[in-house]
């Protein structure tokens, strides 16, 4: 019998004699192996991330303690040893987040699935803990990757000073999302264990400092001396942590040892832990970065059960194709190489390829350099983490009105990763950005022409934004103008724009078989927005609905509305349908697209209210 | 005869002979003082950077290299050795701006008012220049405090790891904004000149390894091993840069000497300068923080010409009258503990009030741990800092609908701090956060009321946004409701919010005069927005003018509208009066409202237009 379905809370871990781990860590693998082939998932971090996640729960109570993790797409051996091993609705709506949430377990400190937040939630946390007098533990889970962004940084050097007791635990695998960028990748590759230092620093603040009170100002000459003459300082010395490391990641004692010295330090510490991606399933171990965010796949080889083509490949494609026509085309990611499909145009285009890390602050605002410098820049990024960027998209792109373009992938519903990544905000913060274009492509034949206008035609910012995935219905190219009617009509007015396109037009079609006859309007260039055009529409239609796969504020419909009331049109029925002002939970994106009143029978169902009040339909 | 008036260009401060740069630098200072005590503006730190500006253009061709400021604040020497010595309209519409603008000069590289983007934008620019096999040299100057900001260290990261030539000059002034916080300032404090290794780096570097191939790698053997043994790296090593300093940033030629170093080693190189904020005006350097940024001043003395209560300080006080009431209340800053009014609280609750450095990421994060954990924590941050926060605003802060209250300072116009100050976005950005509640307080009675409720009544999220200065004519609390009729009318409806309300009121009674009868709408919580008191009042008079200190996407009039068509209500007349699409220069904020057509008199004017067409007015 496996140990792993008598784990019921951590407790049961900490109850496990030591030599019973190495079983339980290789019947948690088996475990996320079967049931991600079925679902899909974050499936490399979280083999390598094993051993690591049970040392955790041997040291913390995490019903007490608050353990904080970055990005969150690690989580899964947690979410198995704290009371969730039933994985068969996984990312489903209702079944389990793929992410920390705090709503399914108090067990999840926090939210996560954005990164290099942890260091900084967790340090407001051990604040909180010492401000209100109570006794808990603080720690942060965080990867090398995460640490790359700045904010990781902010933390680490409040909370260096502050000196509030909190763990920070770099769990380093040594390549980011991808392999290592940056200086801060060279630098964790030097660091070397220092354990006799560790030891005597220890010994001397526990054992000497406080029955000698003063010897301190002495001994803490003589350490500063020692460590500026002998060992190297590292950032985190320098930042005020303790530091320890590099620990094995794959032996659990060894983590375990050095977790419960750290947290029995009371003073910042950072131990850093060293860990293999895909640790445990050959195919993930030989090429992790296939392995990161994945589909279902074939459980023994590894090979995928699905690949076709999408936005993001087909946006990649394209902006190779234009890099090869105008020498100034450059592109930009932010760790995001496979997601935002660049890794052709690396190949092709290797000096004007740059990837920066986790850091879309600085890809935003080196961007804009390249920019005031004479190159095209191409910013490839999703929707939710372009949120990073909103200062730099108007302080140091919008204000000189530098031409860069933002490929924004992930836009709308974005699906199974849930309500951290979901791509609702774009729409409202891109269009408040002083003289920033958007185009939302309904199909890749749009992608490809709005992609060509985007970077060689169009001056200052411009922004591209499509979803995760594939085409709907809609496979025609009609980016020919800011808006077209792409299907005419009489007795209301569809406006739409992106895949949206299709369920309006599929939505028509239903409608004509109930003796409505629809217009559907396709907005091409949603910022600036002319109204026009869905005003014309508007008032020979006399009724509106708009639909869109954006937040309620600032969206196209209310601005839209908004001009028909200041044009004095006077619709006799207005209507919008969008991801309203909430937050939009995981889930297939079908699904979530009817549970929001997008799919076409919603849209449907919608204007046969407009038109004759809910009781006829 | 003085040798400032000669200069006209960098090249006549490149012809000036060494010894006649003491007096050239005295002449500055002068005239800063001189100046300043007239018109304002940013006096410490400029009087820090005369020597090092000065070597600064002895360096560097500003008409041909890019030379970038980080936040620019202490551009003015740069200024006045680049043609730009009338500083009679310093500030006003029109006249010379307070930050380097690329529209004024083209020694201007880049826009500049943000902190931490130097680093990225100059290191976009010298891989442009590579890329575009163009000559010239690049250079980012970055003072401590700004360095504290994670974006900072992201291009740091970058620029280290690229090898691309391009020199970081970062003039430490040992205080950030306010006295050094977190552990960076401790770094920067334990740095120490290693002249002669940078020397033997350089000579192994130039001398050898172009001529003896194979020696290389044993040196860089050698080399590391010397490092590792004998030299402390700092966290600039670290990252890939030849770090060299500290370099007394008062001695020119030391400096203009380090700069010529780094200029032609070729490879990112950081220049570490001390300098002494106010240095050479006695109340300055006395009292920095009181001389950061200035109105006019008695120029030997250094008095402030006015001091009078603001928004600012009344939120400062009722906080600290809040946090004696509740022990769980915290204040938060991003290094403007003045600006914001927070000296008091600090005073009277020093452990619960916590600078984090210009770090406006890791301050929101922070502050949703600390509400995560039972505090109620309070952030003070101007609204156009609180840009770099949007990101955590959504996933930190809003996901968990945790209870974090943003005292929202100089939202709207700001004025003489020009574009990059403008607190023109908040409503727009703000407003998209799922779950915030936005507080709009018009008078110092409404702020004190409002910030009471929003700490100890409200749940989740909630903002206060109130503007630079005193308040407008309006002086009273009509708080209680979250939208009030405050001067009822029958022929038109005005709403308006904050300090607008007195416009608007002023506007009726000029409206009356001739004949119109204006009713005055006050909103008081602008999101989530009840319409319905708008859409009332717009019923019975048949006409809406809304008029706000923001920008026009996502503004409170748009939503206003979009919900008068949604409840077919067909007004006669509708227009929105708000900041625009586009970008707010800087001025005298009254001339900058009656520009964008704010105030009282456009107002009256616009209400005549709407009711009677253009000719009647």
């Amino acid at each position: 019998m496996g140990l792993l379905e008598n784990i019921h809370s951590p407790a049961d871990v900490r109850a496990l004699p030591p030599e019973a781990l190495g079983q339980l860590c290789q019947e948690i693998r088996d475990f996320l192996i079967g049931s991600l082939s079925e679902h899909g998932g974050h499936l490399a971090s979280n083999l390598g991330s094993v051993e690591l996640t049970v040392a955790l729960h041997r040291v913390y109570d995490t019903g007490r303690d608050r353990l904080v993790f970055d990005v969150g797409h690690q989580c899964y051996t947690h979410k198995l040893l704290t009371g969730r091993q039933d994985f068969s609705t996984f990312r489903e709506i209702g079944g389990l987040a793929g992410f920390p949430r705090p709503y399914e377990s108090v067990h999840d400190a926090f939210v996560a699935g954005h990164a290099s937040n942890s260091v900084s939630v967790a340090l407001g946390m051990a604040r909180a803990r010492t401000a209100r007098g109570e006794d808990y533990d603080v720690a942060a889970l965080i990867g090398d990757g995460a640490l790359n962004g700045g904010m990781a940084f902010e933390g680490l050097s409040d909370a260096g000073h502050s000196g509030e007791p909190l763990v920070v635990i770099l769990n380093d695998n040594g390549m980011s999302i991808n392999e290592g960028v940056g200086g801060l990748a060279d630098m964790l590759g030097r660091m070397r264990t220092r354990v006799e230092y560790i030891q005597f620093k220890k010994w001397y603040r526990t054992s000497l400092i406080p029955y000698v009170p003063r010897l301190s100002s002495v001994l803490s000459r003589a350490k500063r001396w020692l460590k500026e003459r002998i060992i190297p300082e590292n950032v985190f010395d320098d930042f005020g942590f303790e530091y320890i490391g590099p620990i094995d990641g794959h032996d659990v004692r060894k983590v375990e040892n050095a977790l419960r010295w750290a947290k029995e330090y009371r003073a910042p510490v950072l131990v850093h832990v060293i860990t293999q991606k895909g640790k445990g399933f050959p195919p993930a171990e030989k090429a992790p970065e296939a392995f990161h965010g994945v589909g279902a796949f074939d459980a023994k080889s590894g090979v995928p059960r699905y690949t076709g083509e999408d936005f993001s490949s087909v946006f990649g494609r394209t902006l190779t194709e234009l890099a090869g026509e105008d020498r100034s085309v450059v592109a930009i990611t932010a760790a995001m190489k496979e997601g935002t499909g660049l890794i052709g145009f690396q190949e092709a285009w290797p000096d004007r390829f740059f990837d920066v890390g986790i850091a879309e602050e600085h890809a935003c605002a080196m961007a804009a350099g390249m920019a005031a410098q004479g190159l095209k820049p191409v910013f490839a990024v999703y929707s939710t983490f372009l949120q990073r960027s909103y200062d730099m998209l108007i302080h140091d792109v919008a204000l000189m009105g530098l031409h860069v373009v933002f490929g924004v992938d992930r836009a709308g519903i974005v699906g199974r990763d849930g309500e951290t990544h979901q791509g609702a905000f774009d729409v409202a913060y891109l269009s408040s950005v002083p003289g920033m274009k958007i185009y939302a492509p309904a199909s890749f034949a749009e992608l490809r022409t709005m992609l060509r206008r985007a970077v060689l035609e169009d001056t200052g910012p411009v922004a591209v934004r499509y979803p995760r995935g594939g085409e709907g219905s809609w496979r025609d190219d009609a980016s020919g103008q800011a808006a077209r009617v792409v299907k005419s009509g009489k007795d209301v007015t569809i406006a739409v724009y992106g895949t949206e396109t299709g369920e309006a037009l599929l939505a028509a079609r239903m409608l004509y078989g109930k003796g409505v006859d629809a217009e559907v309007l396709k907005i091409n260039t949603i910022c600036p927005l002319d109204p026009e055009p869905a005003l014309d529409s508007a008032r020979r239609t006399g009724a509106l609905l708009v639909a869109e796969e954006a937040c309620a504020a600032g969206c196209v419909g209310g601005r839209l509305l908004a001009a028909a009331e200041q044009a004095g049109i006077c619709l006799r029925a207005a209507r919008l349908i969008n991801l309203g002002d909430g937050v939009l939970e995981h889930g297939d994106p079908a699904q979530l697209r009817r549970k929001m009143k997008l799919d076409s029978g919603s849209l449907c169902q919608a204007v046969l209210e407009m038109l004759h009040g809910k009781d006829e339909t």
